[in-house]
């Protein structure tokens, strides 16, 4: 399997899908796309991509085109990527699913950039999208008793690491959004994993 | 099973599990959430799900809390709503993902309103969403062989015939965008479902 990915700095979407397969162990080769360099990156992007939007993961014939679709891909070759209960299941793809297609104003106001350290005030809406954020992780992980949201680490985990380097690259500490402390034990935790060490070694280098 | 859903004129997030639902056979009781009537809908939606968003799906103590999850929830009680090819699977959910998250232009400025008939002028970025569709549908349309866009019906299909409606409602007509024919007979095939027919004859009662 080859999987495409964006200037690891940056690229949140990349960041998922290549943490899911790391962390599954399951083998790939790494081709990386330098994003914010216009002049090669659109062209270079289209040549692999049928949405011209990384990630893709290329198996054989078969190219996938969305960081969504790419981790159940993996997940059908790995089940640990998901609980093996139905239920767990479930409620782990409403997490994924809900990042994949929500929290619009933190992620624009707040994109994500590994070297970047800052303080600046945030919007009114990029407050509520955290005030959501923290209330689903203290909630999964009352329920699910951690250290990851589904107990184990899961795909859920590998769509919540870009908002943890969010909130660490904005100085955003949890406490003034309603967390009594679970949750920012838990974004920490997601940037202690030895996927993503390897990940931000790769970006800062 | 209970699903949650919004105004049926409206609710593009709703109809697409409904209809994933309804063309499985799986037996469900329908709640129906009034939208745009603040009043009322924000505490209904708080009552009923842990986004503050519908659909959700309810099946004993498990809830299911986003579109794409729910359909998920229902591919793994009825198999027939993936294709059983894993590689046609995964185009698939790149497909349905992908829509989930993205042509954020045409969301926005052509929302679903199944009694609207409209012709406005569309703004440039709308037009390059609608030409990516146009060029999905064909490319997919022609690799399958159709009438879908996997061969049979799935659950891309129905994460497209709320942009089906959006095509009809605004006046869209695709040999405009790039689409040498079969874009358009899928979309209006889309509208000729059974159960799209249902929901349809719902919201305009």
């Amino acid at each position: 399997m080859e999987l495409v990915i964006g200037t690891k700095t940056w690229s949140t979407w990349s960041l998922r899908p290549w943490l899911a397969a790391r962390r599954a162990g399951l083998p790939f080769t790494e081709t990386l796309v330098p994003l914010r360099e216009l002049e090669t990156s659109e062209a270079e992007i289209a040549r692999h991509s049928p949405s011209n939007l990384v990630p893709v993961l290329k198996d054989g014939d078969l190219t996938v085109w969305d960081s969504l679709a790419i981790c159940e891909y993996l997940a059908e070759q790995a089940p640990g990527l998901w609980p093996a209960d139905p239920a767990r299941r479930a409620i782990g793809r409403s997490v994924a699913a809900e990042m994949h297609s929500g929290f619009a104003s933190l992620r624009g106001e707040c994109p994500m950039d590994l070297g970047l350290r800052s303080q600046p005030p945030l919007s009114e809406a990029t407050g509520k999208d955290i005030r959501k954020i923290v209330a689903r992780w203290n909630s999964l992980l009352g329920q699910y008793g951690g250290p990851f949201l589904l107990g184990e680490w899961s795909i859920a985990d590998a769509f919540y690491t870009p908002v943890a380097t969010r909130f660490r690259s904005y100085g955003v500490h949890l406490g003034d959004y309603g967390d009594p402390g679970p949750a920012a034990a838990y974004g920490a935790r997601l940037l202690e994993q030895p996927e993503f060490l390897e990940w931000e070694a790769d970006a800062l280098k």
